[in-house]
């Protein structure tokens, strides 16, 4: 269990962003929100082209290596040859970079949005309101807003899932703003940078745990 | 995700402090009371006149830096120019060092504090008495003492909810004595002194989890 | 919040034993069973006469000094002058360790033993058994085996819970003898050495913790 | 509580080995999926003639020495004379390893694991289907697999255990293929290498905690 320090050759120019997604890992699997290969993190390392920094597939998330990444275009694919295997999910990353003020995509397999999924599958989403912690969302500026999480069913057939997500990106009604969930797997949330795509995703986080306990205090 | 270790001028006197409240900041994110940017945690430095040593608006709890902090006066004003901007939430900070006896004040956003304040709302508020740990508050010397905990709305005016939370510190009935809810939002409580405040969160903390866990098995 | 290091001259000999007992309230602290100024940890260090060294009142047990100890004799009184206070509740430390295979006692409140101490009192304690991890305990050698631990009714009035306390270790029908529970308090325990009294919290939190969920499946 | 550090004479070849176990301890220990002396862990050694490194009897996982640890043949039975005893239930760890992909293998006793072992063993087992999190599984490629986890009633007789383990590894329509729980004991599950068997029980055990959670909330 030894990790792996050395940077590879492709990654040099992203040396601290590597190091800022390695750390995310560790405390998202301390967390218990990324135990064994789970999850995905990626930052937008460039636009025009788009191009994120990605986790390389089946990595233990709390001790991913230097070269445990991946560089990838806008569609998902490797930028340069000689790259481990970017994750089957990757195009939902990029789908969510595709709006320009995303800079940072992080997905993780909690038990409480696993747990929850399945209870509000039949509405097709949660919808959260009426919490200070809302605030700590982008663009939320009162308790009074509220957030809506859609719910897709799982699939292995992510670019059908990535259509899906798009869509509902820019649903005009029920505007897919701060996350989604995939139902019995986990769930998908951004931000302007990293920081505050890992204080997006420590709240939403926090307003599922408080759903689910209020559901058997009730 | 780099913690700028720089003590800015305005700050000088209160090294000490502003290292104390970031580590409270450290020890109460990992326990998951302080996600995102939410709390926030104050010092009195002075009285005669009141100066409270508060947490700037917007920052993550979990890495405070040594700049993430302002110098305000009894009403929540800022006594020095080119500070960081405190919270909206000062006020109710500068109403709990209103009482000459405080010296610390810590507002907290936990997973049991939110979920009860609902349970608990149409009793206007939640009485805990029985437990040994209770001896832990200030003046409390036998289990067979209580606790008064008011639930207050959730606001964003936070200037007539701090008149809202004056009142009840002075009613003779039922005296908030160690701290208060706001519903479906957090908790505050205070102490002589930073150490006091940071024991009186445990135990307050400390008790609703057992009376949430309680009413799950009952 | 520092931590004083310095060593009385009182404890100049139980240097190691002192800070194995720090050592457990750094871990009891993190594990939320020794929150604010609960909980009591002791270590037989002599015998004949027999005396023990002894958590003082009102420390936080996140953080004990090297001076926070005190060192008592068989009834509980301090061996030595200029000592600091030790806890109302050291008498019961003293009655365990009346049992000449104990040298080291627990005291703890975790949620568990507190919740689990209101579902069982009306039967008066609480019996555990068909669980592998009873193995553990000192003398349990199949999971077929039981154990007993009884509840008493709290109270301020140490010396008379002592009397009971000391019944109930020589009762032979129901004999306590791997610890007992204090209603809405907390729980006490004991072994051969510390490492035993250690293993032994360890155990019976985790089975009380296996009876409180498996209380809600149901 | 001073953990020895000195390698035995018998063990100068797994240095390595015996680390990284001792590491998965002090993990498993801190998640308290192996408190008190519970649990054990394995890795093969050799091949032709089959040799297992596994944890000694009656250690605390949490502060393993570098001693505590025995090398045993294909039957349990110690390879060389003056070291620890192992524990009873190393011919379970010798079943699993039967299997020439086993190349590590790890038993731990969590508060999950215990509880659903009740609650399932009228089925005789658990199967887990549809989650995502199966991917993170040896041989599981899509969330519409899905695994049979048996269950066994506890016992002290394990020779006889391990013969209804090794029959349920073989058997043709229900095949125990990534672990099995022992009623109200714990569970058992392995891998290629230590890596492997680490992953494959954080996701038993997230999952485990997914049906639990959901279990309550419905």
């Amino acid at each position: 269990m030894e990790i792996e320090l050395e940077l590879p050759e492709y990654l040099r120019t992203w040396s601290e962003q590597v190091d800022a997604l390695r750390k995310v890992g560790r405390i998202f699997w301390k967390r218990r929100w990324s135990l064994g290969t789970s999850s995905n993190y990626s930052v937008v390392v460039s636009r025009d082209p788009t191009q994120l920094l990605i986790t390389a597939s089946g990595k233990d998330k709390g001790q991913l290596a230097r070269g445990d990444f991946v560089v990838v275009d806008q569609h998902g694919q490797p930028v340069q040859e000689n790259q481990p295997k970017s994750s089957a999910e990757t195009l939902l990353h990029c789908v969510a970079a595709e709006n320009p003020e995303v800079g940072a995509v992080l997905h993780t397999h909690s038990v409480w949005s696993t747990v929850l999924s399945d209870r509000f599958a039949p509405q097709g989403g949660i919808r959260i309101e009426g919490y200070e912690m809302l605030k700590g969302l982008a663009g939320v500026t009162t308790h009074e807003q509220s957030t809506w999480l859609p719910i897709f069913e799982n699939t292995q057939d992510i670019p059908s899932l990535a259509e899906k997500v798009r869509a509902a990106m820019q649903d005009p009604e029920q505007r897919l703003q701060h996350g989604y969930i995939i139902r019995r797997h986990g769930i998908y949330t951004w931000g302007r940078d990293l920081n505050e795509a890992f204080r997006q995703i420590e709240i939403l986080e926090f307003l599922l745990e408080c759903l689910a306990r209020s559901a058997v205090l009730a």
